[in-house]
């Protein structure tokens, strides 16, 4: 990206707001629409953001890139509503958590001389908002880029550049398919683990109990309501084959404790700690 | 405790190391029988012992306070065995993670002149044994004691008084029964939850599409198999019916995905939002 090159954030929320944060203290300009007008003066008066407003047509104009900070719908809404004021040449991308039925559909309305490439920087906190931005959420975060047959080489390269000077760790080109495919099993169905596990039992003393492993698996049971089921119900296939897969696992364990049958439990735990030995390496080695 | 006071660690692995550690620290004579000779030998070296032994008549008879680091089963084993040698007044404590069959089994055999105390420190890692002790693994953990009409108030407030020494900052006491309900549920289904997240899924390339859930979710599937398919089994009737409860949720979001219901899959994560929120002041509170 050069030094000229003009950001525009559409949605100033947690996301937007880290990327506009370290876009602006690498000296880019950057503007943001919000309708929040709230988000939009904290960002003006942190000094995030150059300027913002609910919608500017010359704002959007001048963009050379677009990131979008919507949840998936609201952006569809809001490229078929505005697509006309973008500049020519103008690259857009996004941070939306489900890729089917998102970039290929912006991509089916889009017009031909704008190119939006599917992004999904996988960092995250339990609060959400411009006020809980910070620009070291992305250090050692994965940073996945989606492109279709409709994307071009210049465009995707585009897209990991921007992702390396936001400051992900690792960039991993992959399909929309692949990547929800993965996102149902690690983000969605961990999701839906802590809140049952944090529904299923209303015991209110359980704090005075607990050692790590209760609060570490329900950490992410304090979810975004509107955000999240959006991204399952986008996801809803995948998502429902994961936890079809994790529940047929629980049901395995369950039938070692009703046979007691020691041996295969101890199989399935040794199992699990030779994995997860393995993930941490895969970890290690970005 | 007075300066005196001479205890006898019984198994030198983790929560037995960081115990002798601490009370070496604070000028206490500490002694430990363990049948692995790198481990004590580790320890002398450390200076995390005063004396080691594979078994030691004298040593046990030496002892005003006895804590047992090992497996449920051996413990036992080891009591029927050598409760002879243990002098008139000494205090006992184990830290076990099941109490049910274990406490109350114990008293059922023991010599009337000593005193037993189920006891349960809250404090744990991925990896076992002295090696990876750290006198500051008790800090902010959770310490439950759990006496049966055998014990008397002394023996409780000595096992709570140590608790205090060894640097827990919030100790409970509940029956055996109360304690193996909440164990179950917050630390054995967790272990179960995260070991079937481990092996629902064999994708080798998953750490490169990873954010914070699945790792966290995922750090107690490393486990030590010995260990807990004998917790899982003498508390399986309980975590048989927290395994129950957990999939009956994680059944009421599927429906919600099939159905479509957004409203209801919301309301399920306000629920889990609300309920992880008071945790989070209650794990405050202390």
């Amino acid at each position: 990206m050069m030094q000229e090159t003009k950001f525009l954030i559409v949605g100033l929320g947690l996301l937007g707001g880290c990327s506009a944060r370290r876009l602006s203290q690498l000296g880019h300009s950057v503007c943001a629409l919000d309708v929040d007008e709230e988000a939009l003066s904290y960002a003006l008066r942190e000094g995030i953001i150059r300027r913002g407003a609910a919608y500017d047509a010359q704002m959007v104009h001048e963009a050379d890139v677009v990131i979008f900070g919507l949840y998936p719908k609201t952006m569809l809404s809001w490229l078929r509503l505005h697509q006309g004021d973008l500049r020519p040449g103008a690259l857009l991308t996004d941070v939306s958590g489900v890729k089917c039925g998102v970039v290929d559909e912006a991509q089916s309305f889009l017009r031909e001389d704008v190119e939006f490439v599917g992004a999904h920087p996988m960092a995250g906190r339990e609060r959400s908002g411009v006020r809980f931005s910070d620009a070291r959420l992305f250090r050692d975060a994965n940073f996945l880029i989606t492109p279709t047959e409709k994307n071009t080489p210049q465009g995707v390269s585009a897209v990991r550049e921007l992702a390396e000077i936001l400051g992900f760790s690792r960039i991993s080109v992959l399909s929309p398919a692949q990547h929800d495919e993965r996102i149902g099993f690690l983000s969605q169905l961990t999701h839906v683990i802590a809140m049952s596990l944090m529904n299923c039992n209303d015991d209110p003393e359980l704090a005075a109990f607990t050692g790590d492993s209760f609060r570490d698996l329900t950490r992410i049971a304090r979810i975004n309501d509107k955000m999240w089921s959006e991204l399952f119900l986008l996801n809803r296939e995948v998502l429902l084959r994961q936890i079809d897969a994790f529940c047929e696992e629980m049901q395995a364990v369950k039938r070692d404790l009703i046979t007691q049958d020691e041996a295969d439990l101890r199989a399935r735990m040794q199992r699990s700690t030779a994995r997860r030995a393995q993930f941490d390496e895969g970890a290690r080695a970005r």
